[in-house]
């Protein structure tokens, strides 16, 4: 993958007229509760709703098409334990593509089994970057295949723009939008495509305290990585890449960071009122919120859900751990 | 309470212009993976996702309506453990009503803060159907009050009818409806409008084995009412009444009954794959489907999700049990 310029609010349309027909338009919720809590309007868009479960499957829709325009392969590869898999080997499903992943094999048992379930090979390694990259690159050198990063290309940046374009026409005029900032793709191509579309709204990032590269790299001027990130927001756990860093510095207005107990108090808020199954990374936007009564009261935002994958067996025993340690 | 006649389609759009202002218009979800699943085309309508979360804010508003368009009072009164105490207390605010509700002292924490919440009074007493009605008429002594029954009123039977009406409107021309029955109550509405909307289309019940009052009342001719019920869908412990009971052998084709173990798997499903809360109530209509391929394999159906209220802690207490017993 080569040209690495952020892509712009026409990319984003041009995204989003191309992969129309495969995404699913996700509603938007609001809760008169969660309102009257937050002392704000919300409003949610449920891209846990979207197919297989996450926005991911815009941009790897996006860059299938685009790339499939003008090279000649029979099989995309990425190496994720996440969200960007199960989309990827989906998308990859509905163009006639085949799809490789490279899952640390330590990855959620769900996790497996959707991307087993869209029909993608997987191959195992370590739970290391390095080991990731390595087998990636082996499965490169055999097959002519394509490699799609889950967040570092301006094709995936585009089709992760495409949600705020929809998220734009489903609601009165924002004064905020928040977005969970993990790797940096979903927030990029939202804080692109909103602040084109509105140069007056602010534009946030919400970020775990635990997995807080983007905060400590927005406020310094530079990338620092997350060296052990931890957090229950198992979607979030990646650290920006040059690009993503260069699309938040220009067009976001902060990132707000939000501790492991509020994201467990929103992600129980938003089952428990909005009757939606979000996943931890996906409630991160609504901790923000709640805890940053002073940005958001009396406005009118926009928040999105990024997805819904969770594994029901593991969030049960984490939360009896949690009712019995008294937290 | 009087008129026991019960609705025509003619009552259930009244009913439905009548409190079209203050009920969600739910939407109607759809999944891929479940149509796979079972062969058919399903389309879920989201009751879930109705004020109150569940269809029950369908026939306490308009109950209400119908009543205060007659009778000058101040209050209502009803007794319920469940989603008909909370919709009620809602509907009677909006309606600029006071509410009393007669709650069991068992009844989950999580649904007593909900009927506080709306703003009722609560009086507890001992878990027994005596205790409940005796308690219930000290107050209609006291005050000016209407007793609004859960299930067995024609206002009520209307109001939840008018799910149907809007299902109708969302989806291709069903070949089947399934709703589940405790009381009755909804299936009394949905079968009236379905069958009065057209007449090819098969009415079922959904019901739990251990709860299955409606299937030997529906079989023998007789209302035959649980004397012990016993199951986790605990929307559907109640009896039919003589109302419901005429509704149903009339309109219904038949009821299914479904294994407790059906019922989890159908409510696994439906939070894993559809992302959204559906309390176990509200998943026997899968159950069923799932359990009864040979009536809906090939066909369009439609599926009422009755509600959406779980205790979450509960919930997972639950879940981790199951899985630390094997089943």
């Amino acid at each position: 993958m080569s040209q690495q310029t952020l892509p712009t609010l026409k990319g984003i349309r041009e995204a989003e007229s191309l992969i129309r027909e495969s995404v699913h338009l996700t509603p938007v919720h609001t809760s008169r509760q969660l309102d009257l809590l937050s002392g704000s309007r919300l409003f949610f868009k449920c891209e846990n709703l979207q197919r297989a479960g996450a926005f991911k499957f815009r941009g790897a829709s996006h860059a299938i098409r685009r790339l499939a325009a003008v090279r000649d392969f029979s099989m995309v590869v990425t190496h994720s334990s996440g969200n960007h898999a199960g989309a990827l080997a989906l998308a990859a499903g509905i163009a006639g593509k085949k799809c490789h992943v490279v899952m640390p094999d330590n990855s959620p048992e769900v996790k497996i089994a959707a991307v087993r379930a869209y029909g993608a090979r997987i191959t195992f390694c370590k739970p290391t970057l390095q080991a990731r990259e390595e087998t990636t690159q082996k499965i490169l050198h055999l097959e002519k295949a394509e490699f799609i990063h889950p967040y570092d290309h301006p094709y995936i940046i585009a089709g992760q723009g495409t949600a705020m374009l929809e998220l734009f026409d489903q609601m009165p005029a924002p004064d905020c939008i928040v977005a969970p900032v993990g790797g940096g793709g979903l927030l990029s191509g939202t804080a692109i495509a909103a602040k084109s579309l509105s140069g007056k709204l602010k534009v946030y990032g919400a970020e775990p305290l635990g997995a807080d590269d983007a905060y400590r790299s927005f406020h310094s001027g530079k990338i620092i990585p997350s060296l052990k990130p931890e957090t229950i927001a198992d979607g979030l756990l990646t650290s920006l890449s040059d690009l993503t860093f260069k699309a938040i510095s220009t067009y976001v207005d902060d990132i707000l960071t939000v501790s492991e107990t509020a994201i467990i108090e929103a992600m129980m808020l938003i089952w428990s009122r909005m009757k939606i199954i979000a996943e931890p990374s996906a409630c991160v936007p609504l901790a923000a919120v709640l805890e940053h009564p002073e940005l958001f009261s009396n406005r009118t935002t926009g928040l999105i859900i990024s997805g819904g994958n969770v594994d029901l067996k593991d969030f049960c025993q984490f939360l009896n751990k949690l009712q019995l340690t008294g937290k």
